[in-house]
């Protein structure tokens, strides 16, 4: 039995692409579950305005640093 | 030790198939959230009809945005 | 620097049924939710039970059709 | 323009091991949420705990029965 | 007809990278929802804070166990 394999494949690309793609779901989902509570707990306690806003941006830049990371990181490994 | 390879893959497709499939899961689950809870907002406040449903409108277009995105990218990388 | 590669994969499959599997993930997740927050419906008014029976056979079978959609559909997409 | 392959790709494995993998992702949600809401319901009537448990029971075994059905699987679908 | 392959496909990398990144995605969410609502619960009975954080970490020391198997797995696998 022989086999002919007639591949005509073309795919280009990186994977550093789809990495930052993984690590992008992540912090996506999680920003939004912030922004969503904190919207929430605006309409249980308007006069906590500036205490909400304060914590939504300090969770918000914990979140985004994990996206980031994964956005420099295909630099960093080595690819060869 | 040699090694014989009777390989007969037969796989046809543009990875662009993938790529709008995975950009459509967060957009699905998040228009899904959105109209989800805009019904129960509607069954406790019946009153505020109009307002929940331009706010509606307004999530359904930034998160539907995100899946036409993912539709049309596949013509605009690269692939050669 | 030369390579040899002893490869001895064996790998038998058809990508319809990861396909599939995919198409499966999001209704059995849906369908889910529409008869467990169906029954914390019954819990709350158990004489609204034929309304609520209705409403949750009306979403199964929206929910349903996507994952039969993926079912069907690696024999309808062409393979040569 | 001539390509040079320098492979030296060891992979080792079995595509069952990913199979099961997949296949323990729901059942290990789902039977979280089981007795997750189930510690819930026993912290709100305690005196029903041998209802909550017989139910939570009964969820877990048609959960664990999916993880289960993807660990034989693997001997069951033909490989060559 | 004849096929003409210009491969130039620069992979470098171990599975078992991708395997201790699944195997955190787990605990990264069960450890956010344990701490998540051990807040909320912190808020609701502040007078039971030592309760409650006794038994967040419990729940973590379980969670953050699955990463760390994944994480030294790669290691006890063998790849030849």
């Amino acid at each position: 039995m022989s086999a002919v394999n007639l591949a005509a494949t073309q795919i280009l690309g990186n994977l550093g692409s789809i990495g930052y793609g993984l690590a992008a779901i992540g912090p996506g989902v999680g920003i939004g579950i912030i922004f969503g509570n904190g919207t929430q707990a605006l309409a249980r306690q308007p006069e906590a305005a500036g205490l909400i806003r304060a914590n939504q941006i300090l969770g918000f830049a914990f979140c985004e640093a994990l996206a980031l990371i994964g956005l420099v990181m295909p630099f960093v490994y080595p690819t060869s």
